[in-house]
């Protein structure tokens, strides 16, 4: 390709929404345009990267026995109401009436697609596994889209869906695919960490995250030290911290005067904050309310939390009159004295502590010497506590947690028979008996990968592709196109190149040098051969590597050999 | 890949719905499956054979110097409102509201969108010629989809929109185009035509369909018998016939008692048909009456009839009334005495009719010794004629055309400025004067292409693949898979085959051989080769040609070259 065919319409400015960096360089450097909030145009380099990565998976899907399909996207609403999620899914489900007046989402997922579709034909423990995926644009009405093509409402997604006989046999594809996903994002140049994680809607058992390591993503992840434990931080499993045994003291109540947060009443007890205990009262979608208890310096993990409370789902901020309600009083609460049958949540840390510090659901009063083992009855307990940097991991002896960030590429979930179940779709096993079948799904957000390919790997001056999902992995510049010689002597080694079988472009614009050369960066292809006055004058070709920065003069008979060299590091 | 892991549900019988033989074998061979009306999942088969047929698209695109890109499904109703189609578009179109009650619809096609991608970022005549393509699902809610993935309301599609600086360089991408499909459907190995055809809804200038010949096809397609002219019967040019030269005589008012079709009106006054003249009365959209007079033997083309008249779009049958207010009498109708201003079209053939009979606008009353020319008035005089089996070739001398029938995949458009000048789509030409960009669209529907191939090939025991599109172009059979002989002979020539870069299927099934036959045979791959007792035995390779039936037994150490031969020639 040459650059005066390409449209590849690169700005000097950003526009104003864009608060990050792959979305401020997706636009800078044409590679995607907004045509509604949410919702993007792929221009032609962005598309030969998204291509490039597309068949990566294509590739490792199957090599891992997956095949390809493609299910339509509007879905009839009566599939959603056999699995039960019509109703449940929300705002964020786009919903259509054709001209009959009849109801379809646009798919913001297929479990219950794919479930109908196979649950007539498959029909024998014989035909099991099956792994069928499809590569499509899903749809998701978020509340708030942001970040470009990482969280659109318009997006492209693989998903593929396991079907198994047993729940063996399940493991066994959620382990293929886990280790499809890993190769996907090695080949794509990525540094990841696949993360234990929370199931949420998509619901079902165990899930892992593939999350790409950027500084401004939006995962929070927590990673072991010593050992290859890696969590989300909503799903990082928590050692209960053993407090130093003390004789327990009778429990008092006294008066604590503007004493309202943790900080205050530590300074005004004179206790370190480690001594006291801290409140946080939620209340579910249908209006329940949660009160959760944990030590005065920790955070609630909201996910754990309503994972302990059967039926919660997503939590809010209790309203005063709720906790007043029950007994409480905001500023001042402890599980002593609420009302019965009230939701009371109570970290397994802050079980474990002696003579602490509680409201006494009385503004200006505390109970000292609180020891919740004696004190707080029938509580749930549970680790609803939120990770902290330098946490111990809860897998190995000696490591500790450190807190990174990152971006949510892909997700695998293993479901069970969740779907297969609601939706009688089931197989006759070895003894003749029909069971429902076993599923798993796993899903990889294509732009989102590009996007955090992006995140992950650029500078001040652009992008810096990864050689396996560049657009283009060379670009043989004529420095100045006017100059006859110079183009000329540029068409010959941008052919040779691409006899070699490299991907490479040619810039043959009328440019200056400078435009040019700040383009290459700004795009990010991996390598850059210059062909200037240099080369018309010694055959001298100089080639740079976008991430090093490093340049390096060949000679006309070696550069070839040169060029592959560096592409194989990069 | 092994049958045994391919997903394949193959069936004996076909749905009640399936009209056509595309549309059951689809569903036979396990190659779609329905969850709503218009709407069908792709399962693995077919699924190869979209990706080959994109596979070719894409190579002819870019070979003509096209650009992939990918547009949103979603696009604002905003845009379209400044096209003027929101509100023309009619109930074809999906629409839907997100959650802030803002309008979009699922794109039935692009020409918005893009215009609205390029405009402000094509400025200079110095960037044209652009050419940008997607492939894409798009969506018409069809007032009665049918035949399948033919048909359907969710369907595959390559559009191309092309950005050119005027009307020569329009019509040379129009040109490209025009020979990249012709090369996309010769290499899919389809017979087809290029027709002449009427541009419609997407409006603009000349178009072109690529009909692929199929006796159950929807398109009726006039051929010359003589010259490369082809034409849909909505757009054949009809040349007008000349009436033998009479002397005029005087206009003359009839009785005709019970003569208010044609036929009996000719058999009452014992003249031919060619001497009648019949009318056939429409209402537009906007219920403005228009009467169409043609020679008593011909049928009308309404799209042509619709073009005569400046406004008309949709045509329906006018009511009795309609006919009343304006002076005519159904049944006994002539231009003679309709009231001034009604909108009357007479066929070119018609006018030059002399002597003729016509309604006399009065029940049971024809005159006679109608001469157009003389008696009709102000009248529009156009070619308002449906083609008919025999007509003259309107380009050649000697040709007749030939009515065939066929399906369209594809439809080229040469735009013009119809949406760059309504959306503000303008560049800066060589003098620096802002001008419309002139634009071209360019469609294939690549789900209908599968289904056009088969329509054009299959017998009575299934699909007849041609090779390049067929999901593997062989498929080896260990005829007895229980005998490990047999499978393992299987296994070697399929790793032999794969090796050699043939696309090919291992039949390792453990069924009866008269099962796995049929399903070759309803599948359709081009070549057969069976693995059986007299393969053990001396070595004889069964080769089976499924177009043709054909048997070779070739030897163990020629049966290679002798099925890449076969192959070439498929």
């Amino acid at each position: 390709m040459r650059a005066t065919n390409l449209y590849a319409p690169t700005l000097r400015n950003t526009p104003a929404e864009a608060e990050i960096a792959s979305h401020q360089l997706m636009y800078r450097a044409g590679l995607i345009r907004k045509s509604a909030g949410g919702m993007y145009s792929y221009l032609p380099l962005a598309w030969r990267t998204i291509r490039k990565i597309e068949q990566i998976i294509r590739e490792e899907m199957d090599a891992a026995g997956g095949q390809e399909i493609m299910m339509p996207i509007l879905q009839p609403s009566e599939l959603w109401e056999e699995s039960g999620r019509w109703g449940a899914y929300g705002a964020e489900m786009i919903r259509v009436k054709d001209r009959h007046d009849r109801e379809f989402c646009m798919g913001p997922t297929h479990e219950e697609m794919i479930t109908a579709l196979v649950r007539d034909e498959l029909r024998s423990y014989k035909q099991l596994p099956v792994l069928l995926y499809q590569i499509q644009d899903k749809f998701r009405d978020e509340r708030r889209p942001r970040f470009g093509v990482m969280r659109s409402r318009e997006f492209i997604m693989k998903d593929l869906y396991s079907f198994d006989k047993d729940v063996e046999g399940m493991n066994e594809s959620y382990r293929k695919m886990s280790v499809a996903y890993t190769n996907i994002f090695t080949r794509c140049g990525l540094d990841f960490r696949a993360v234990e994680a929370d199931s949420g809607a998509i619901g079902g058992g165990h899930s892992e995250e593939f999350t790409v390591l950027a500084p401004e993503g939006e995962s929070r992840i927590a990673c072991c030290d010593a050992c290859s434990y890696a969590a989300s931080d909503e799903k990082a499993a928590l050692r209960p911290i053993d407090a130093p045994d003390e004789a327990e003291l009778p429990l008092e109540k006294v008066v604590t005067p503007h004493t309202s947060t943790i900080a205050l009443l530590a300074e005004y007890l004179k206790i370190p904050v480690e001594k006291t205990i801290k409140a946080v009262a939620y209340q579910t979608e249908d209006d329940t309310l949660i009160l959760a208890f944990l030590r005065g310096d920790h955070e609630v993990n909201e996910i754990k939390l309503a994972n302990a409370v059967p039926g919660a789902r997503e939590l809010r901020m209790a309203e005063e009159e709720a906790i007043r309600a029950v007994g409480g009083c905001p500023g001042f609460m402890s599980p002593i004295g609420i009302k019965e049958g009230t939701h009371i949540v109570v970290d397994e840390t802050a079980m474990r502590m002696h003579n602490a510090v509680s409201g006494a659901n009385e503004a200006d009063y505390h109970y000292i010497n609180v020891n919740p083992q004696r004190d707080f009855g029938a509580v749930t307990v549970a680790d609803i506590r939120l990770v902290e940097e330098g946490d111990e991991c809860p897998v190995c002896e000696n490591g500790h947690l450190h807190i990174g960030r990152g971006i949510e590429a892909g997700q695998i979930f293993a479901l069970g028979t969740k779907y297969s179940a609601a939706m009688g779709a089931t197989f006759l096993d070895e003894t003749g008996k029909a069971q429902p079948l076993q599923m798993g799904c796993y899903g990889i957000g294509v732009g989102r990968t590009m996007a955090a390919a992006i995140e992950q790997n650029h500078d001040e001056s652009g992008i810096i592709w990864p050689r396996a999902i560049a657009p283009y992995e060379v670009v043989v510049v004529a420095v100045n196109a006017k100059v006859e010689e110079q183009l000329r002597y540029a068409e010959e080694i941008y052919e040779e190149l691409r006899a070699a079988g490299v991907d490479v472009l040619l810039d043959d614009r009328r440019e200056r040098a400078g435009v040019k050369f700040n383009d290459c960066d700004l795009i990010g292809y991996p390598v850059r051969i210059a062909i200037g006055p240099k080369t018309i004058e010694n055959g001298s070709i100089e080639v740079k590597v976008r991430r090093t920065g490093e340049l390096v003069n060949f000679a006309r008979d070696t550069y070839l050999k040169g060029v592959q060299d560096m592409l194989a590091t990069l």
